[in-house]
């Protein structure tokens, strides 16, 4: 059986994003997948001889047949920066570069040459300063590109009883928006992608998720807001009769305790604030960001591109061998 | 040395405060603190006898002294039942017999015949149906007695290390009121409260406190929403420059992470599901909710009355533990 192709890309080249990709490469961990790398193998080369890293890179062509995954050697899809690039400084000039290794990962996933996609970090600002206002982020850029209405965003961590996956109903928002962006139409949606992949990419047969309330206790029978007796409730209780095993909406602090989540495969908070500091307090830097409903596998780190510890040698490689451990995962169900 | 006395109100009598004082009174576990509950002395007969625990009640008056701490026997200053209680079975005649218990734990506060008080769940329902339409809550019903004019929630666990407090700069809003909620002068005020009594009431001589931003990413520079650059960035300065130790705002999903937590006193969060849900996630029930800037000492579990439980025997006491360990600590400054 052939091992899943991840395609890593490997992000802002002034970021961690090269030198957490040489790190995998050093230790490949029982992964069960071949990875390669997408980006320029001199800034990879350079990299690795600043941090006395051995780590030899195998160039090969897209449509090559890829090498055997081995301790200390990554193979690398190649794509030429705009300018060298030094650790911990931006340059716009390389945002076409940034976008450029994205648009080889998902060619890739398309064509079928590789199985999922992994994210390293890339930097919005620069990519914007670099001629690209009307880039929004990563998540974005993907949707577009594989011309889906809407993705859903989950991060996942293990617990010590079984992992948690916290799935957001609106993301990016200023906390005085989100309230108004809790519609039905919207939260349907959004269920229904979260359990359909829930299913298929994970295997769950009938996957049960927790919703959480909007506002503090599930709103208190409507004594501390509407939103659950107006919009949410009536969402849940329409697809749980199309066969859905929900439960809620909880109030979300009473939601994460072993009690609720010792039953559960996935939790759905209204919003980043009230999902992913739990997630993050109980992944300890072990956490992958997973992107639902496009139609393809892709995951990523979550941190950003940590310009600080560019070069050092220093950034933890735990959330990027959780994404590509998760992304592994998710690709088996097609193999 | 004279021990501390924490005055423990029990309850709504139909929910599981009652048996929960009776728990604790079975094994005092080194408390180092004398506690009087303050109910019905029939009730908690009644409960112990359908429980089949072995608790001695000792009614004392308010004026008399208390009797030595010993395992098996609790002291009981009485307040009477307007209506017999069954468990589970709510009677709004026996408001006024609630808001009774909360009275005399108040008083005794003030007399200084109390050194702390520790509340056991009311249920706000039956006291604004028992006549008491304008209660909101214990919290409230306690500031509007001691005549202050705002109090800080904060919930405190255990962690591995140290312990975890988290306080709320807004408390049981809806989710869309809390952006207009967060004012420079309510802010002010809540971190004053919260520096001044980690200090005083927790003997921290400098606390830091680590503060949550209100968006997610802490705004990331007014991208997403602009109350961190407009309201809250200029109270920590100007805080900052009176002495204080603020840290912030940070983005909440990274601001519970060992590398920040394990450097600072406390956290305060925006609003209540901002925090309370990783709290509750690390507390695993073994949490104690506080009320600061009362100008007396008041803790409380952090779960309501459990109806479904009242009667059974098998409510968790770890969080009234908590609270008891918890105002005894806070008591230990003034001895």
């Amino acid at each position: 059986m052939a091992l899943p192709v991840l395609v890593l890309t490997t992000g802002e080249p002034a970021g961690v994003g090269p030198e957490l990709a040489l790190a995998v490469a050093r230790d490949w961990q029982q992964l069960a997948a071949t990875v390669v790398a997408v980006g320029d193998p001199d800034l990879l080369a350079e990299r690795a001889r600043l941090l006395g890293w051995l780590v030899e890179l195998d160039v090969v062509d897209l449509g090559t047949r890829l090498p055997v995954p081995t301790d200390g050697r990554l193979p690398v899809w190649p794509v030429s920066l705009a300018k060298p690039s030094m650790p911990g400084r931006l340059d716009p000039a390389n945002a076409g570069y940034v976008l450029e290794t994205l648009d080889v990962a998902i060619e890739a996933c398309r064509r079928g040459t590789a199985d999922a996609m992994v994210t390293a970090p890339l930097h919005k600002g620069a990519i914007i300063e670099g001629g690209h206002p009307g880039f929004t982020g990563h998540t974005e850029y993907l949707r577009d590109a594989c011309g889906v209405e809407g993705v859903v965003m989950m991060l996942a961590t293990e617990r010590t009883s079984k992992p948690l996956r916290v799935a957001l109903a609106t993301t990016h928002l200023p906390l005085s928006r989100v309230a108004e962006a809790i519609t039905g139409a919207g939260l349907t949606r959004v269920i229904r992608v979260l359990a359909t992949e829930l299913n298929q990419r994970f295997g769950i047969a009938s996957p049960r998720i927790l919703v959480c309330g909007l506002n503090p206790h599930a709103g208190e029978d409507g004594h501390l807001g509407r939103e659950e007796l107006e919009v949410i409730t009536p969402v849940l209780d329409r697809l749980r009769n199309e066969g859905l095993d929900l439960v809620g909406p909880l109030p979300a602090d009473t939601l994460f305790t072993p009690r609720h989540l010792d039953q559960a495969d996935a939790v759905l908070a209204m919003y980043h604030d009230q999902g992913l500091p739990v997630l993050k307090y109980a992944g300890f830097g072990q956490a992958a960001n997973i992107t639902l409903g496009l139609g393809m596998v892709r995951t990523s780190v979550d941190h950003g591109t940590a310009l600080d510890f560019a070069g050092t040698g220093l950034a933890d490689v735990g959330s990027l061998r959780v994404a590509l451990q998760v992304a592994r995962q998710m690709t088996a169900r097609a193999h």
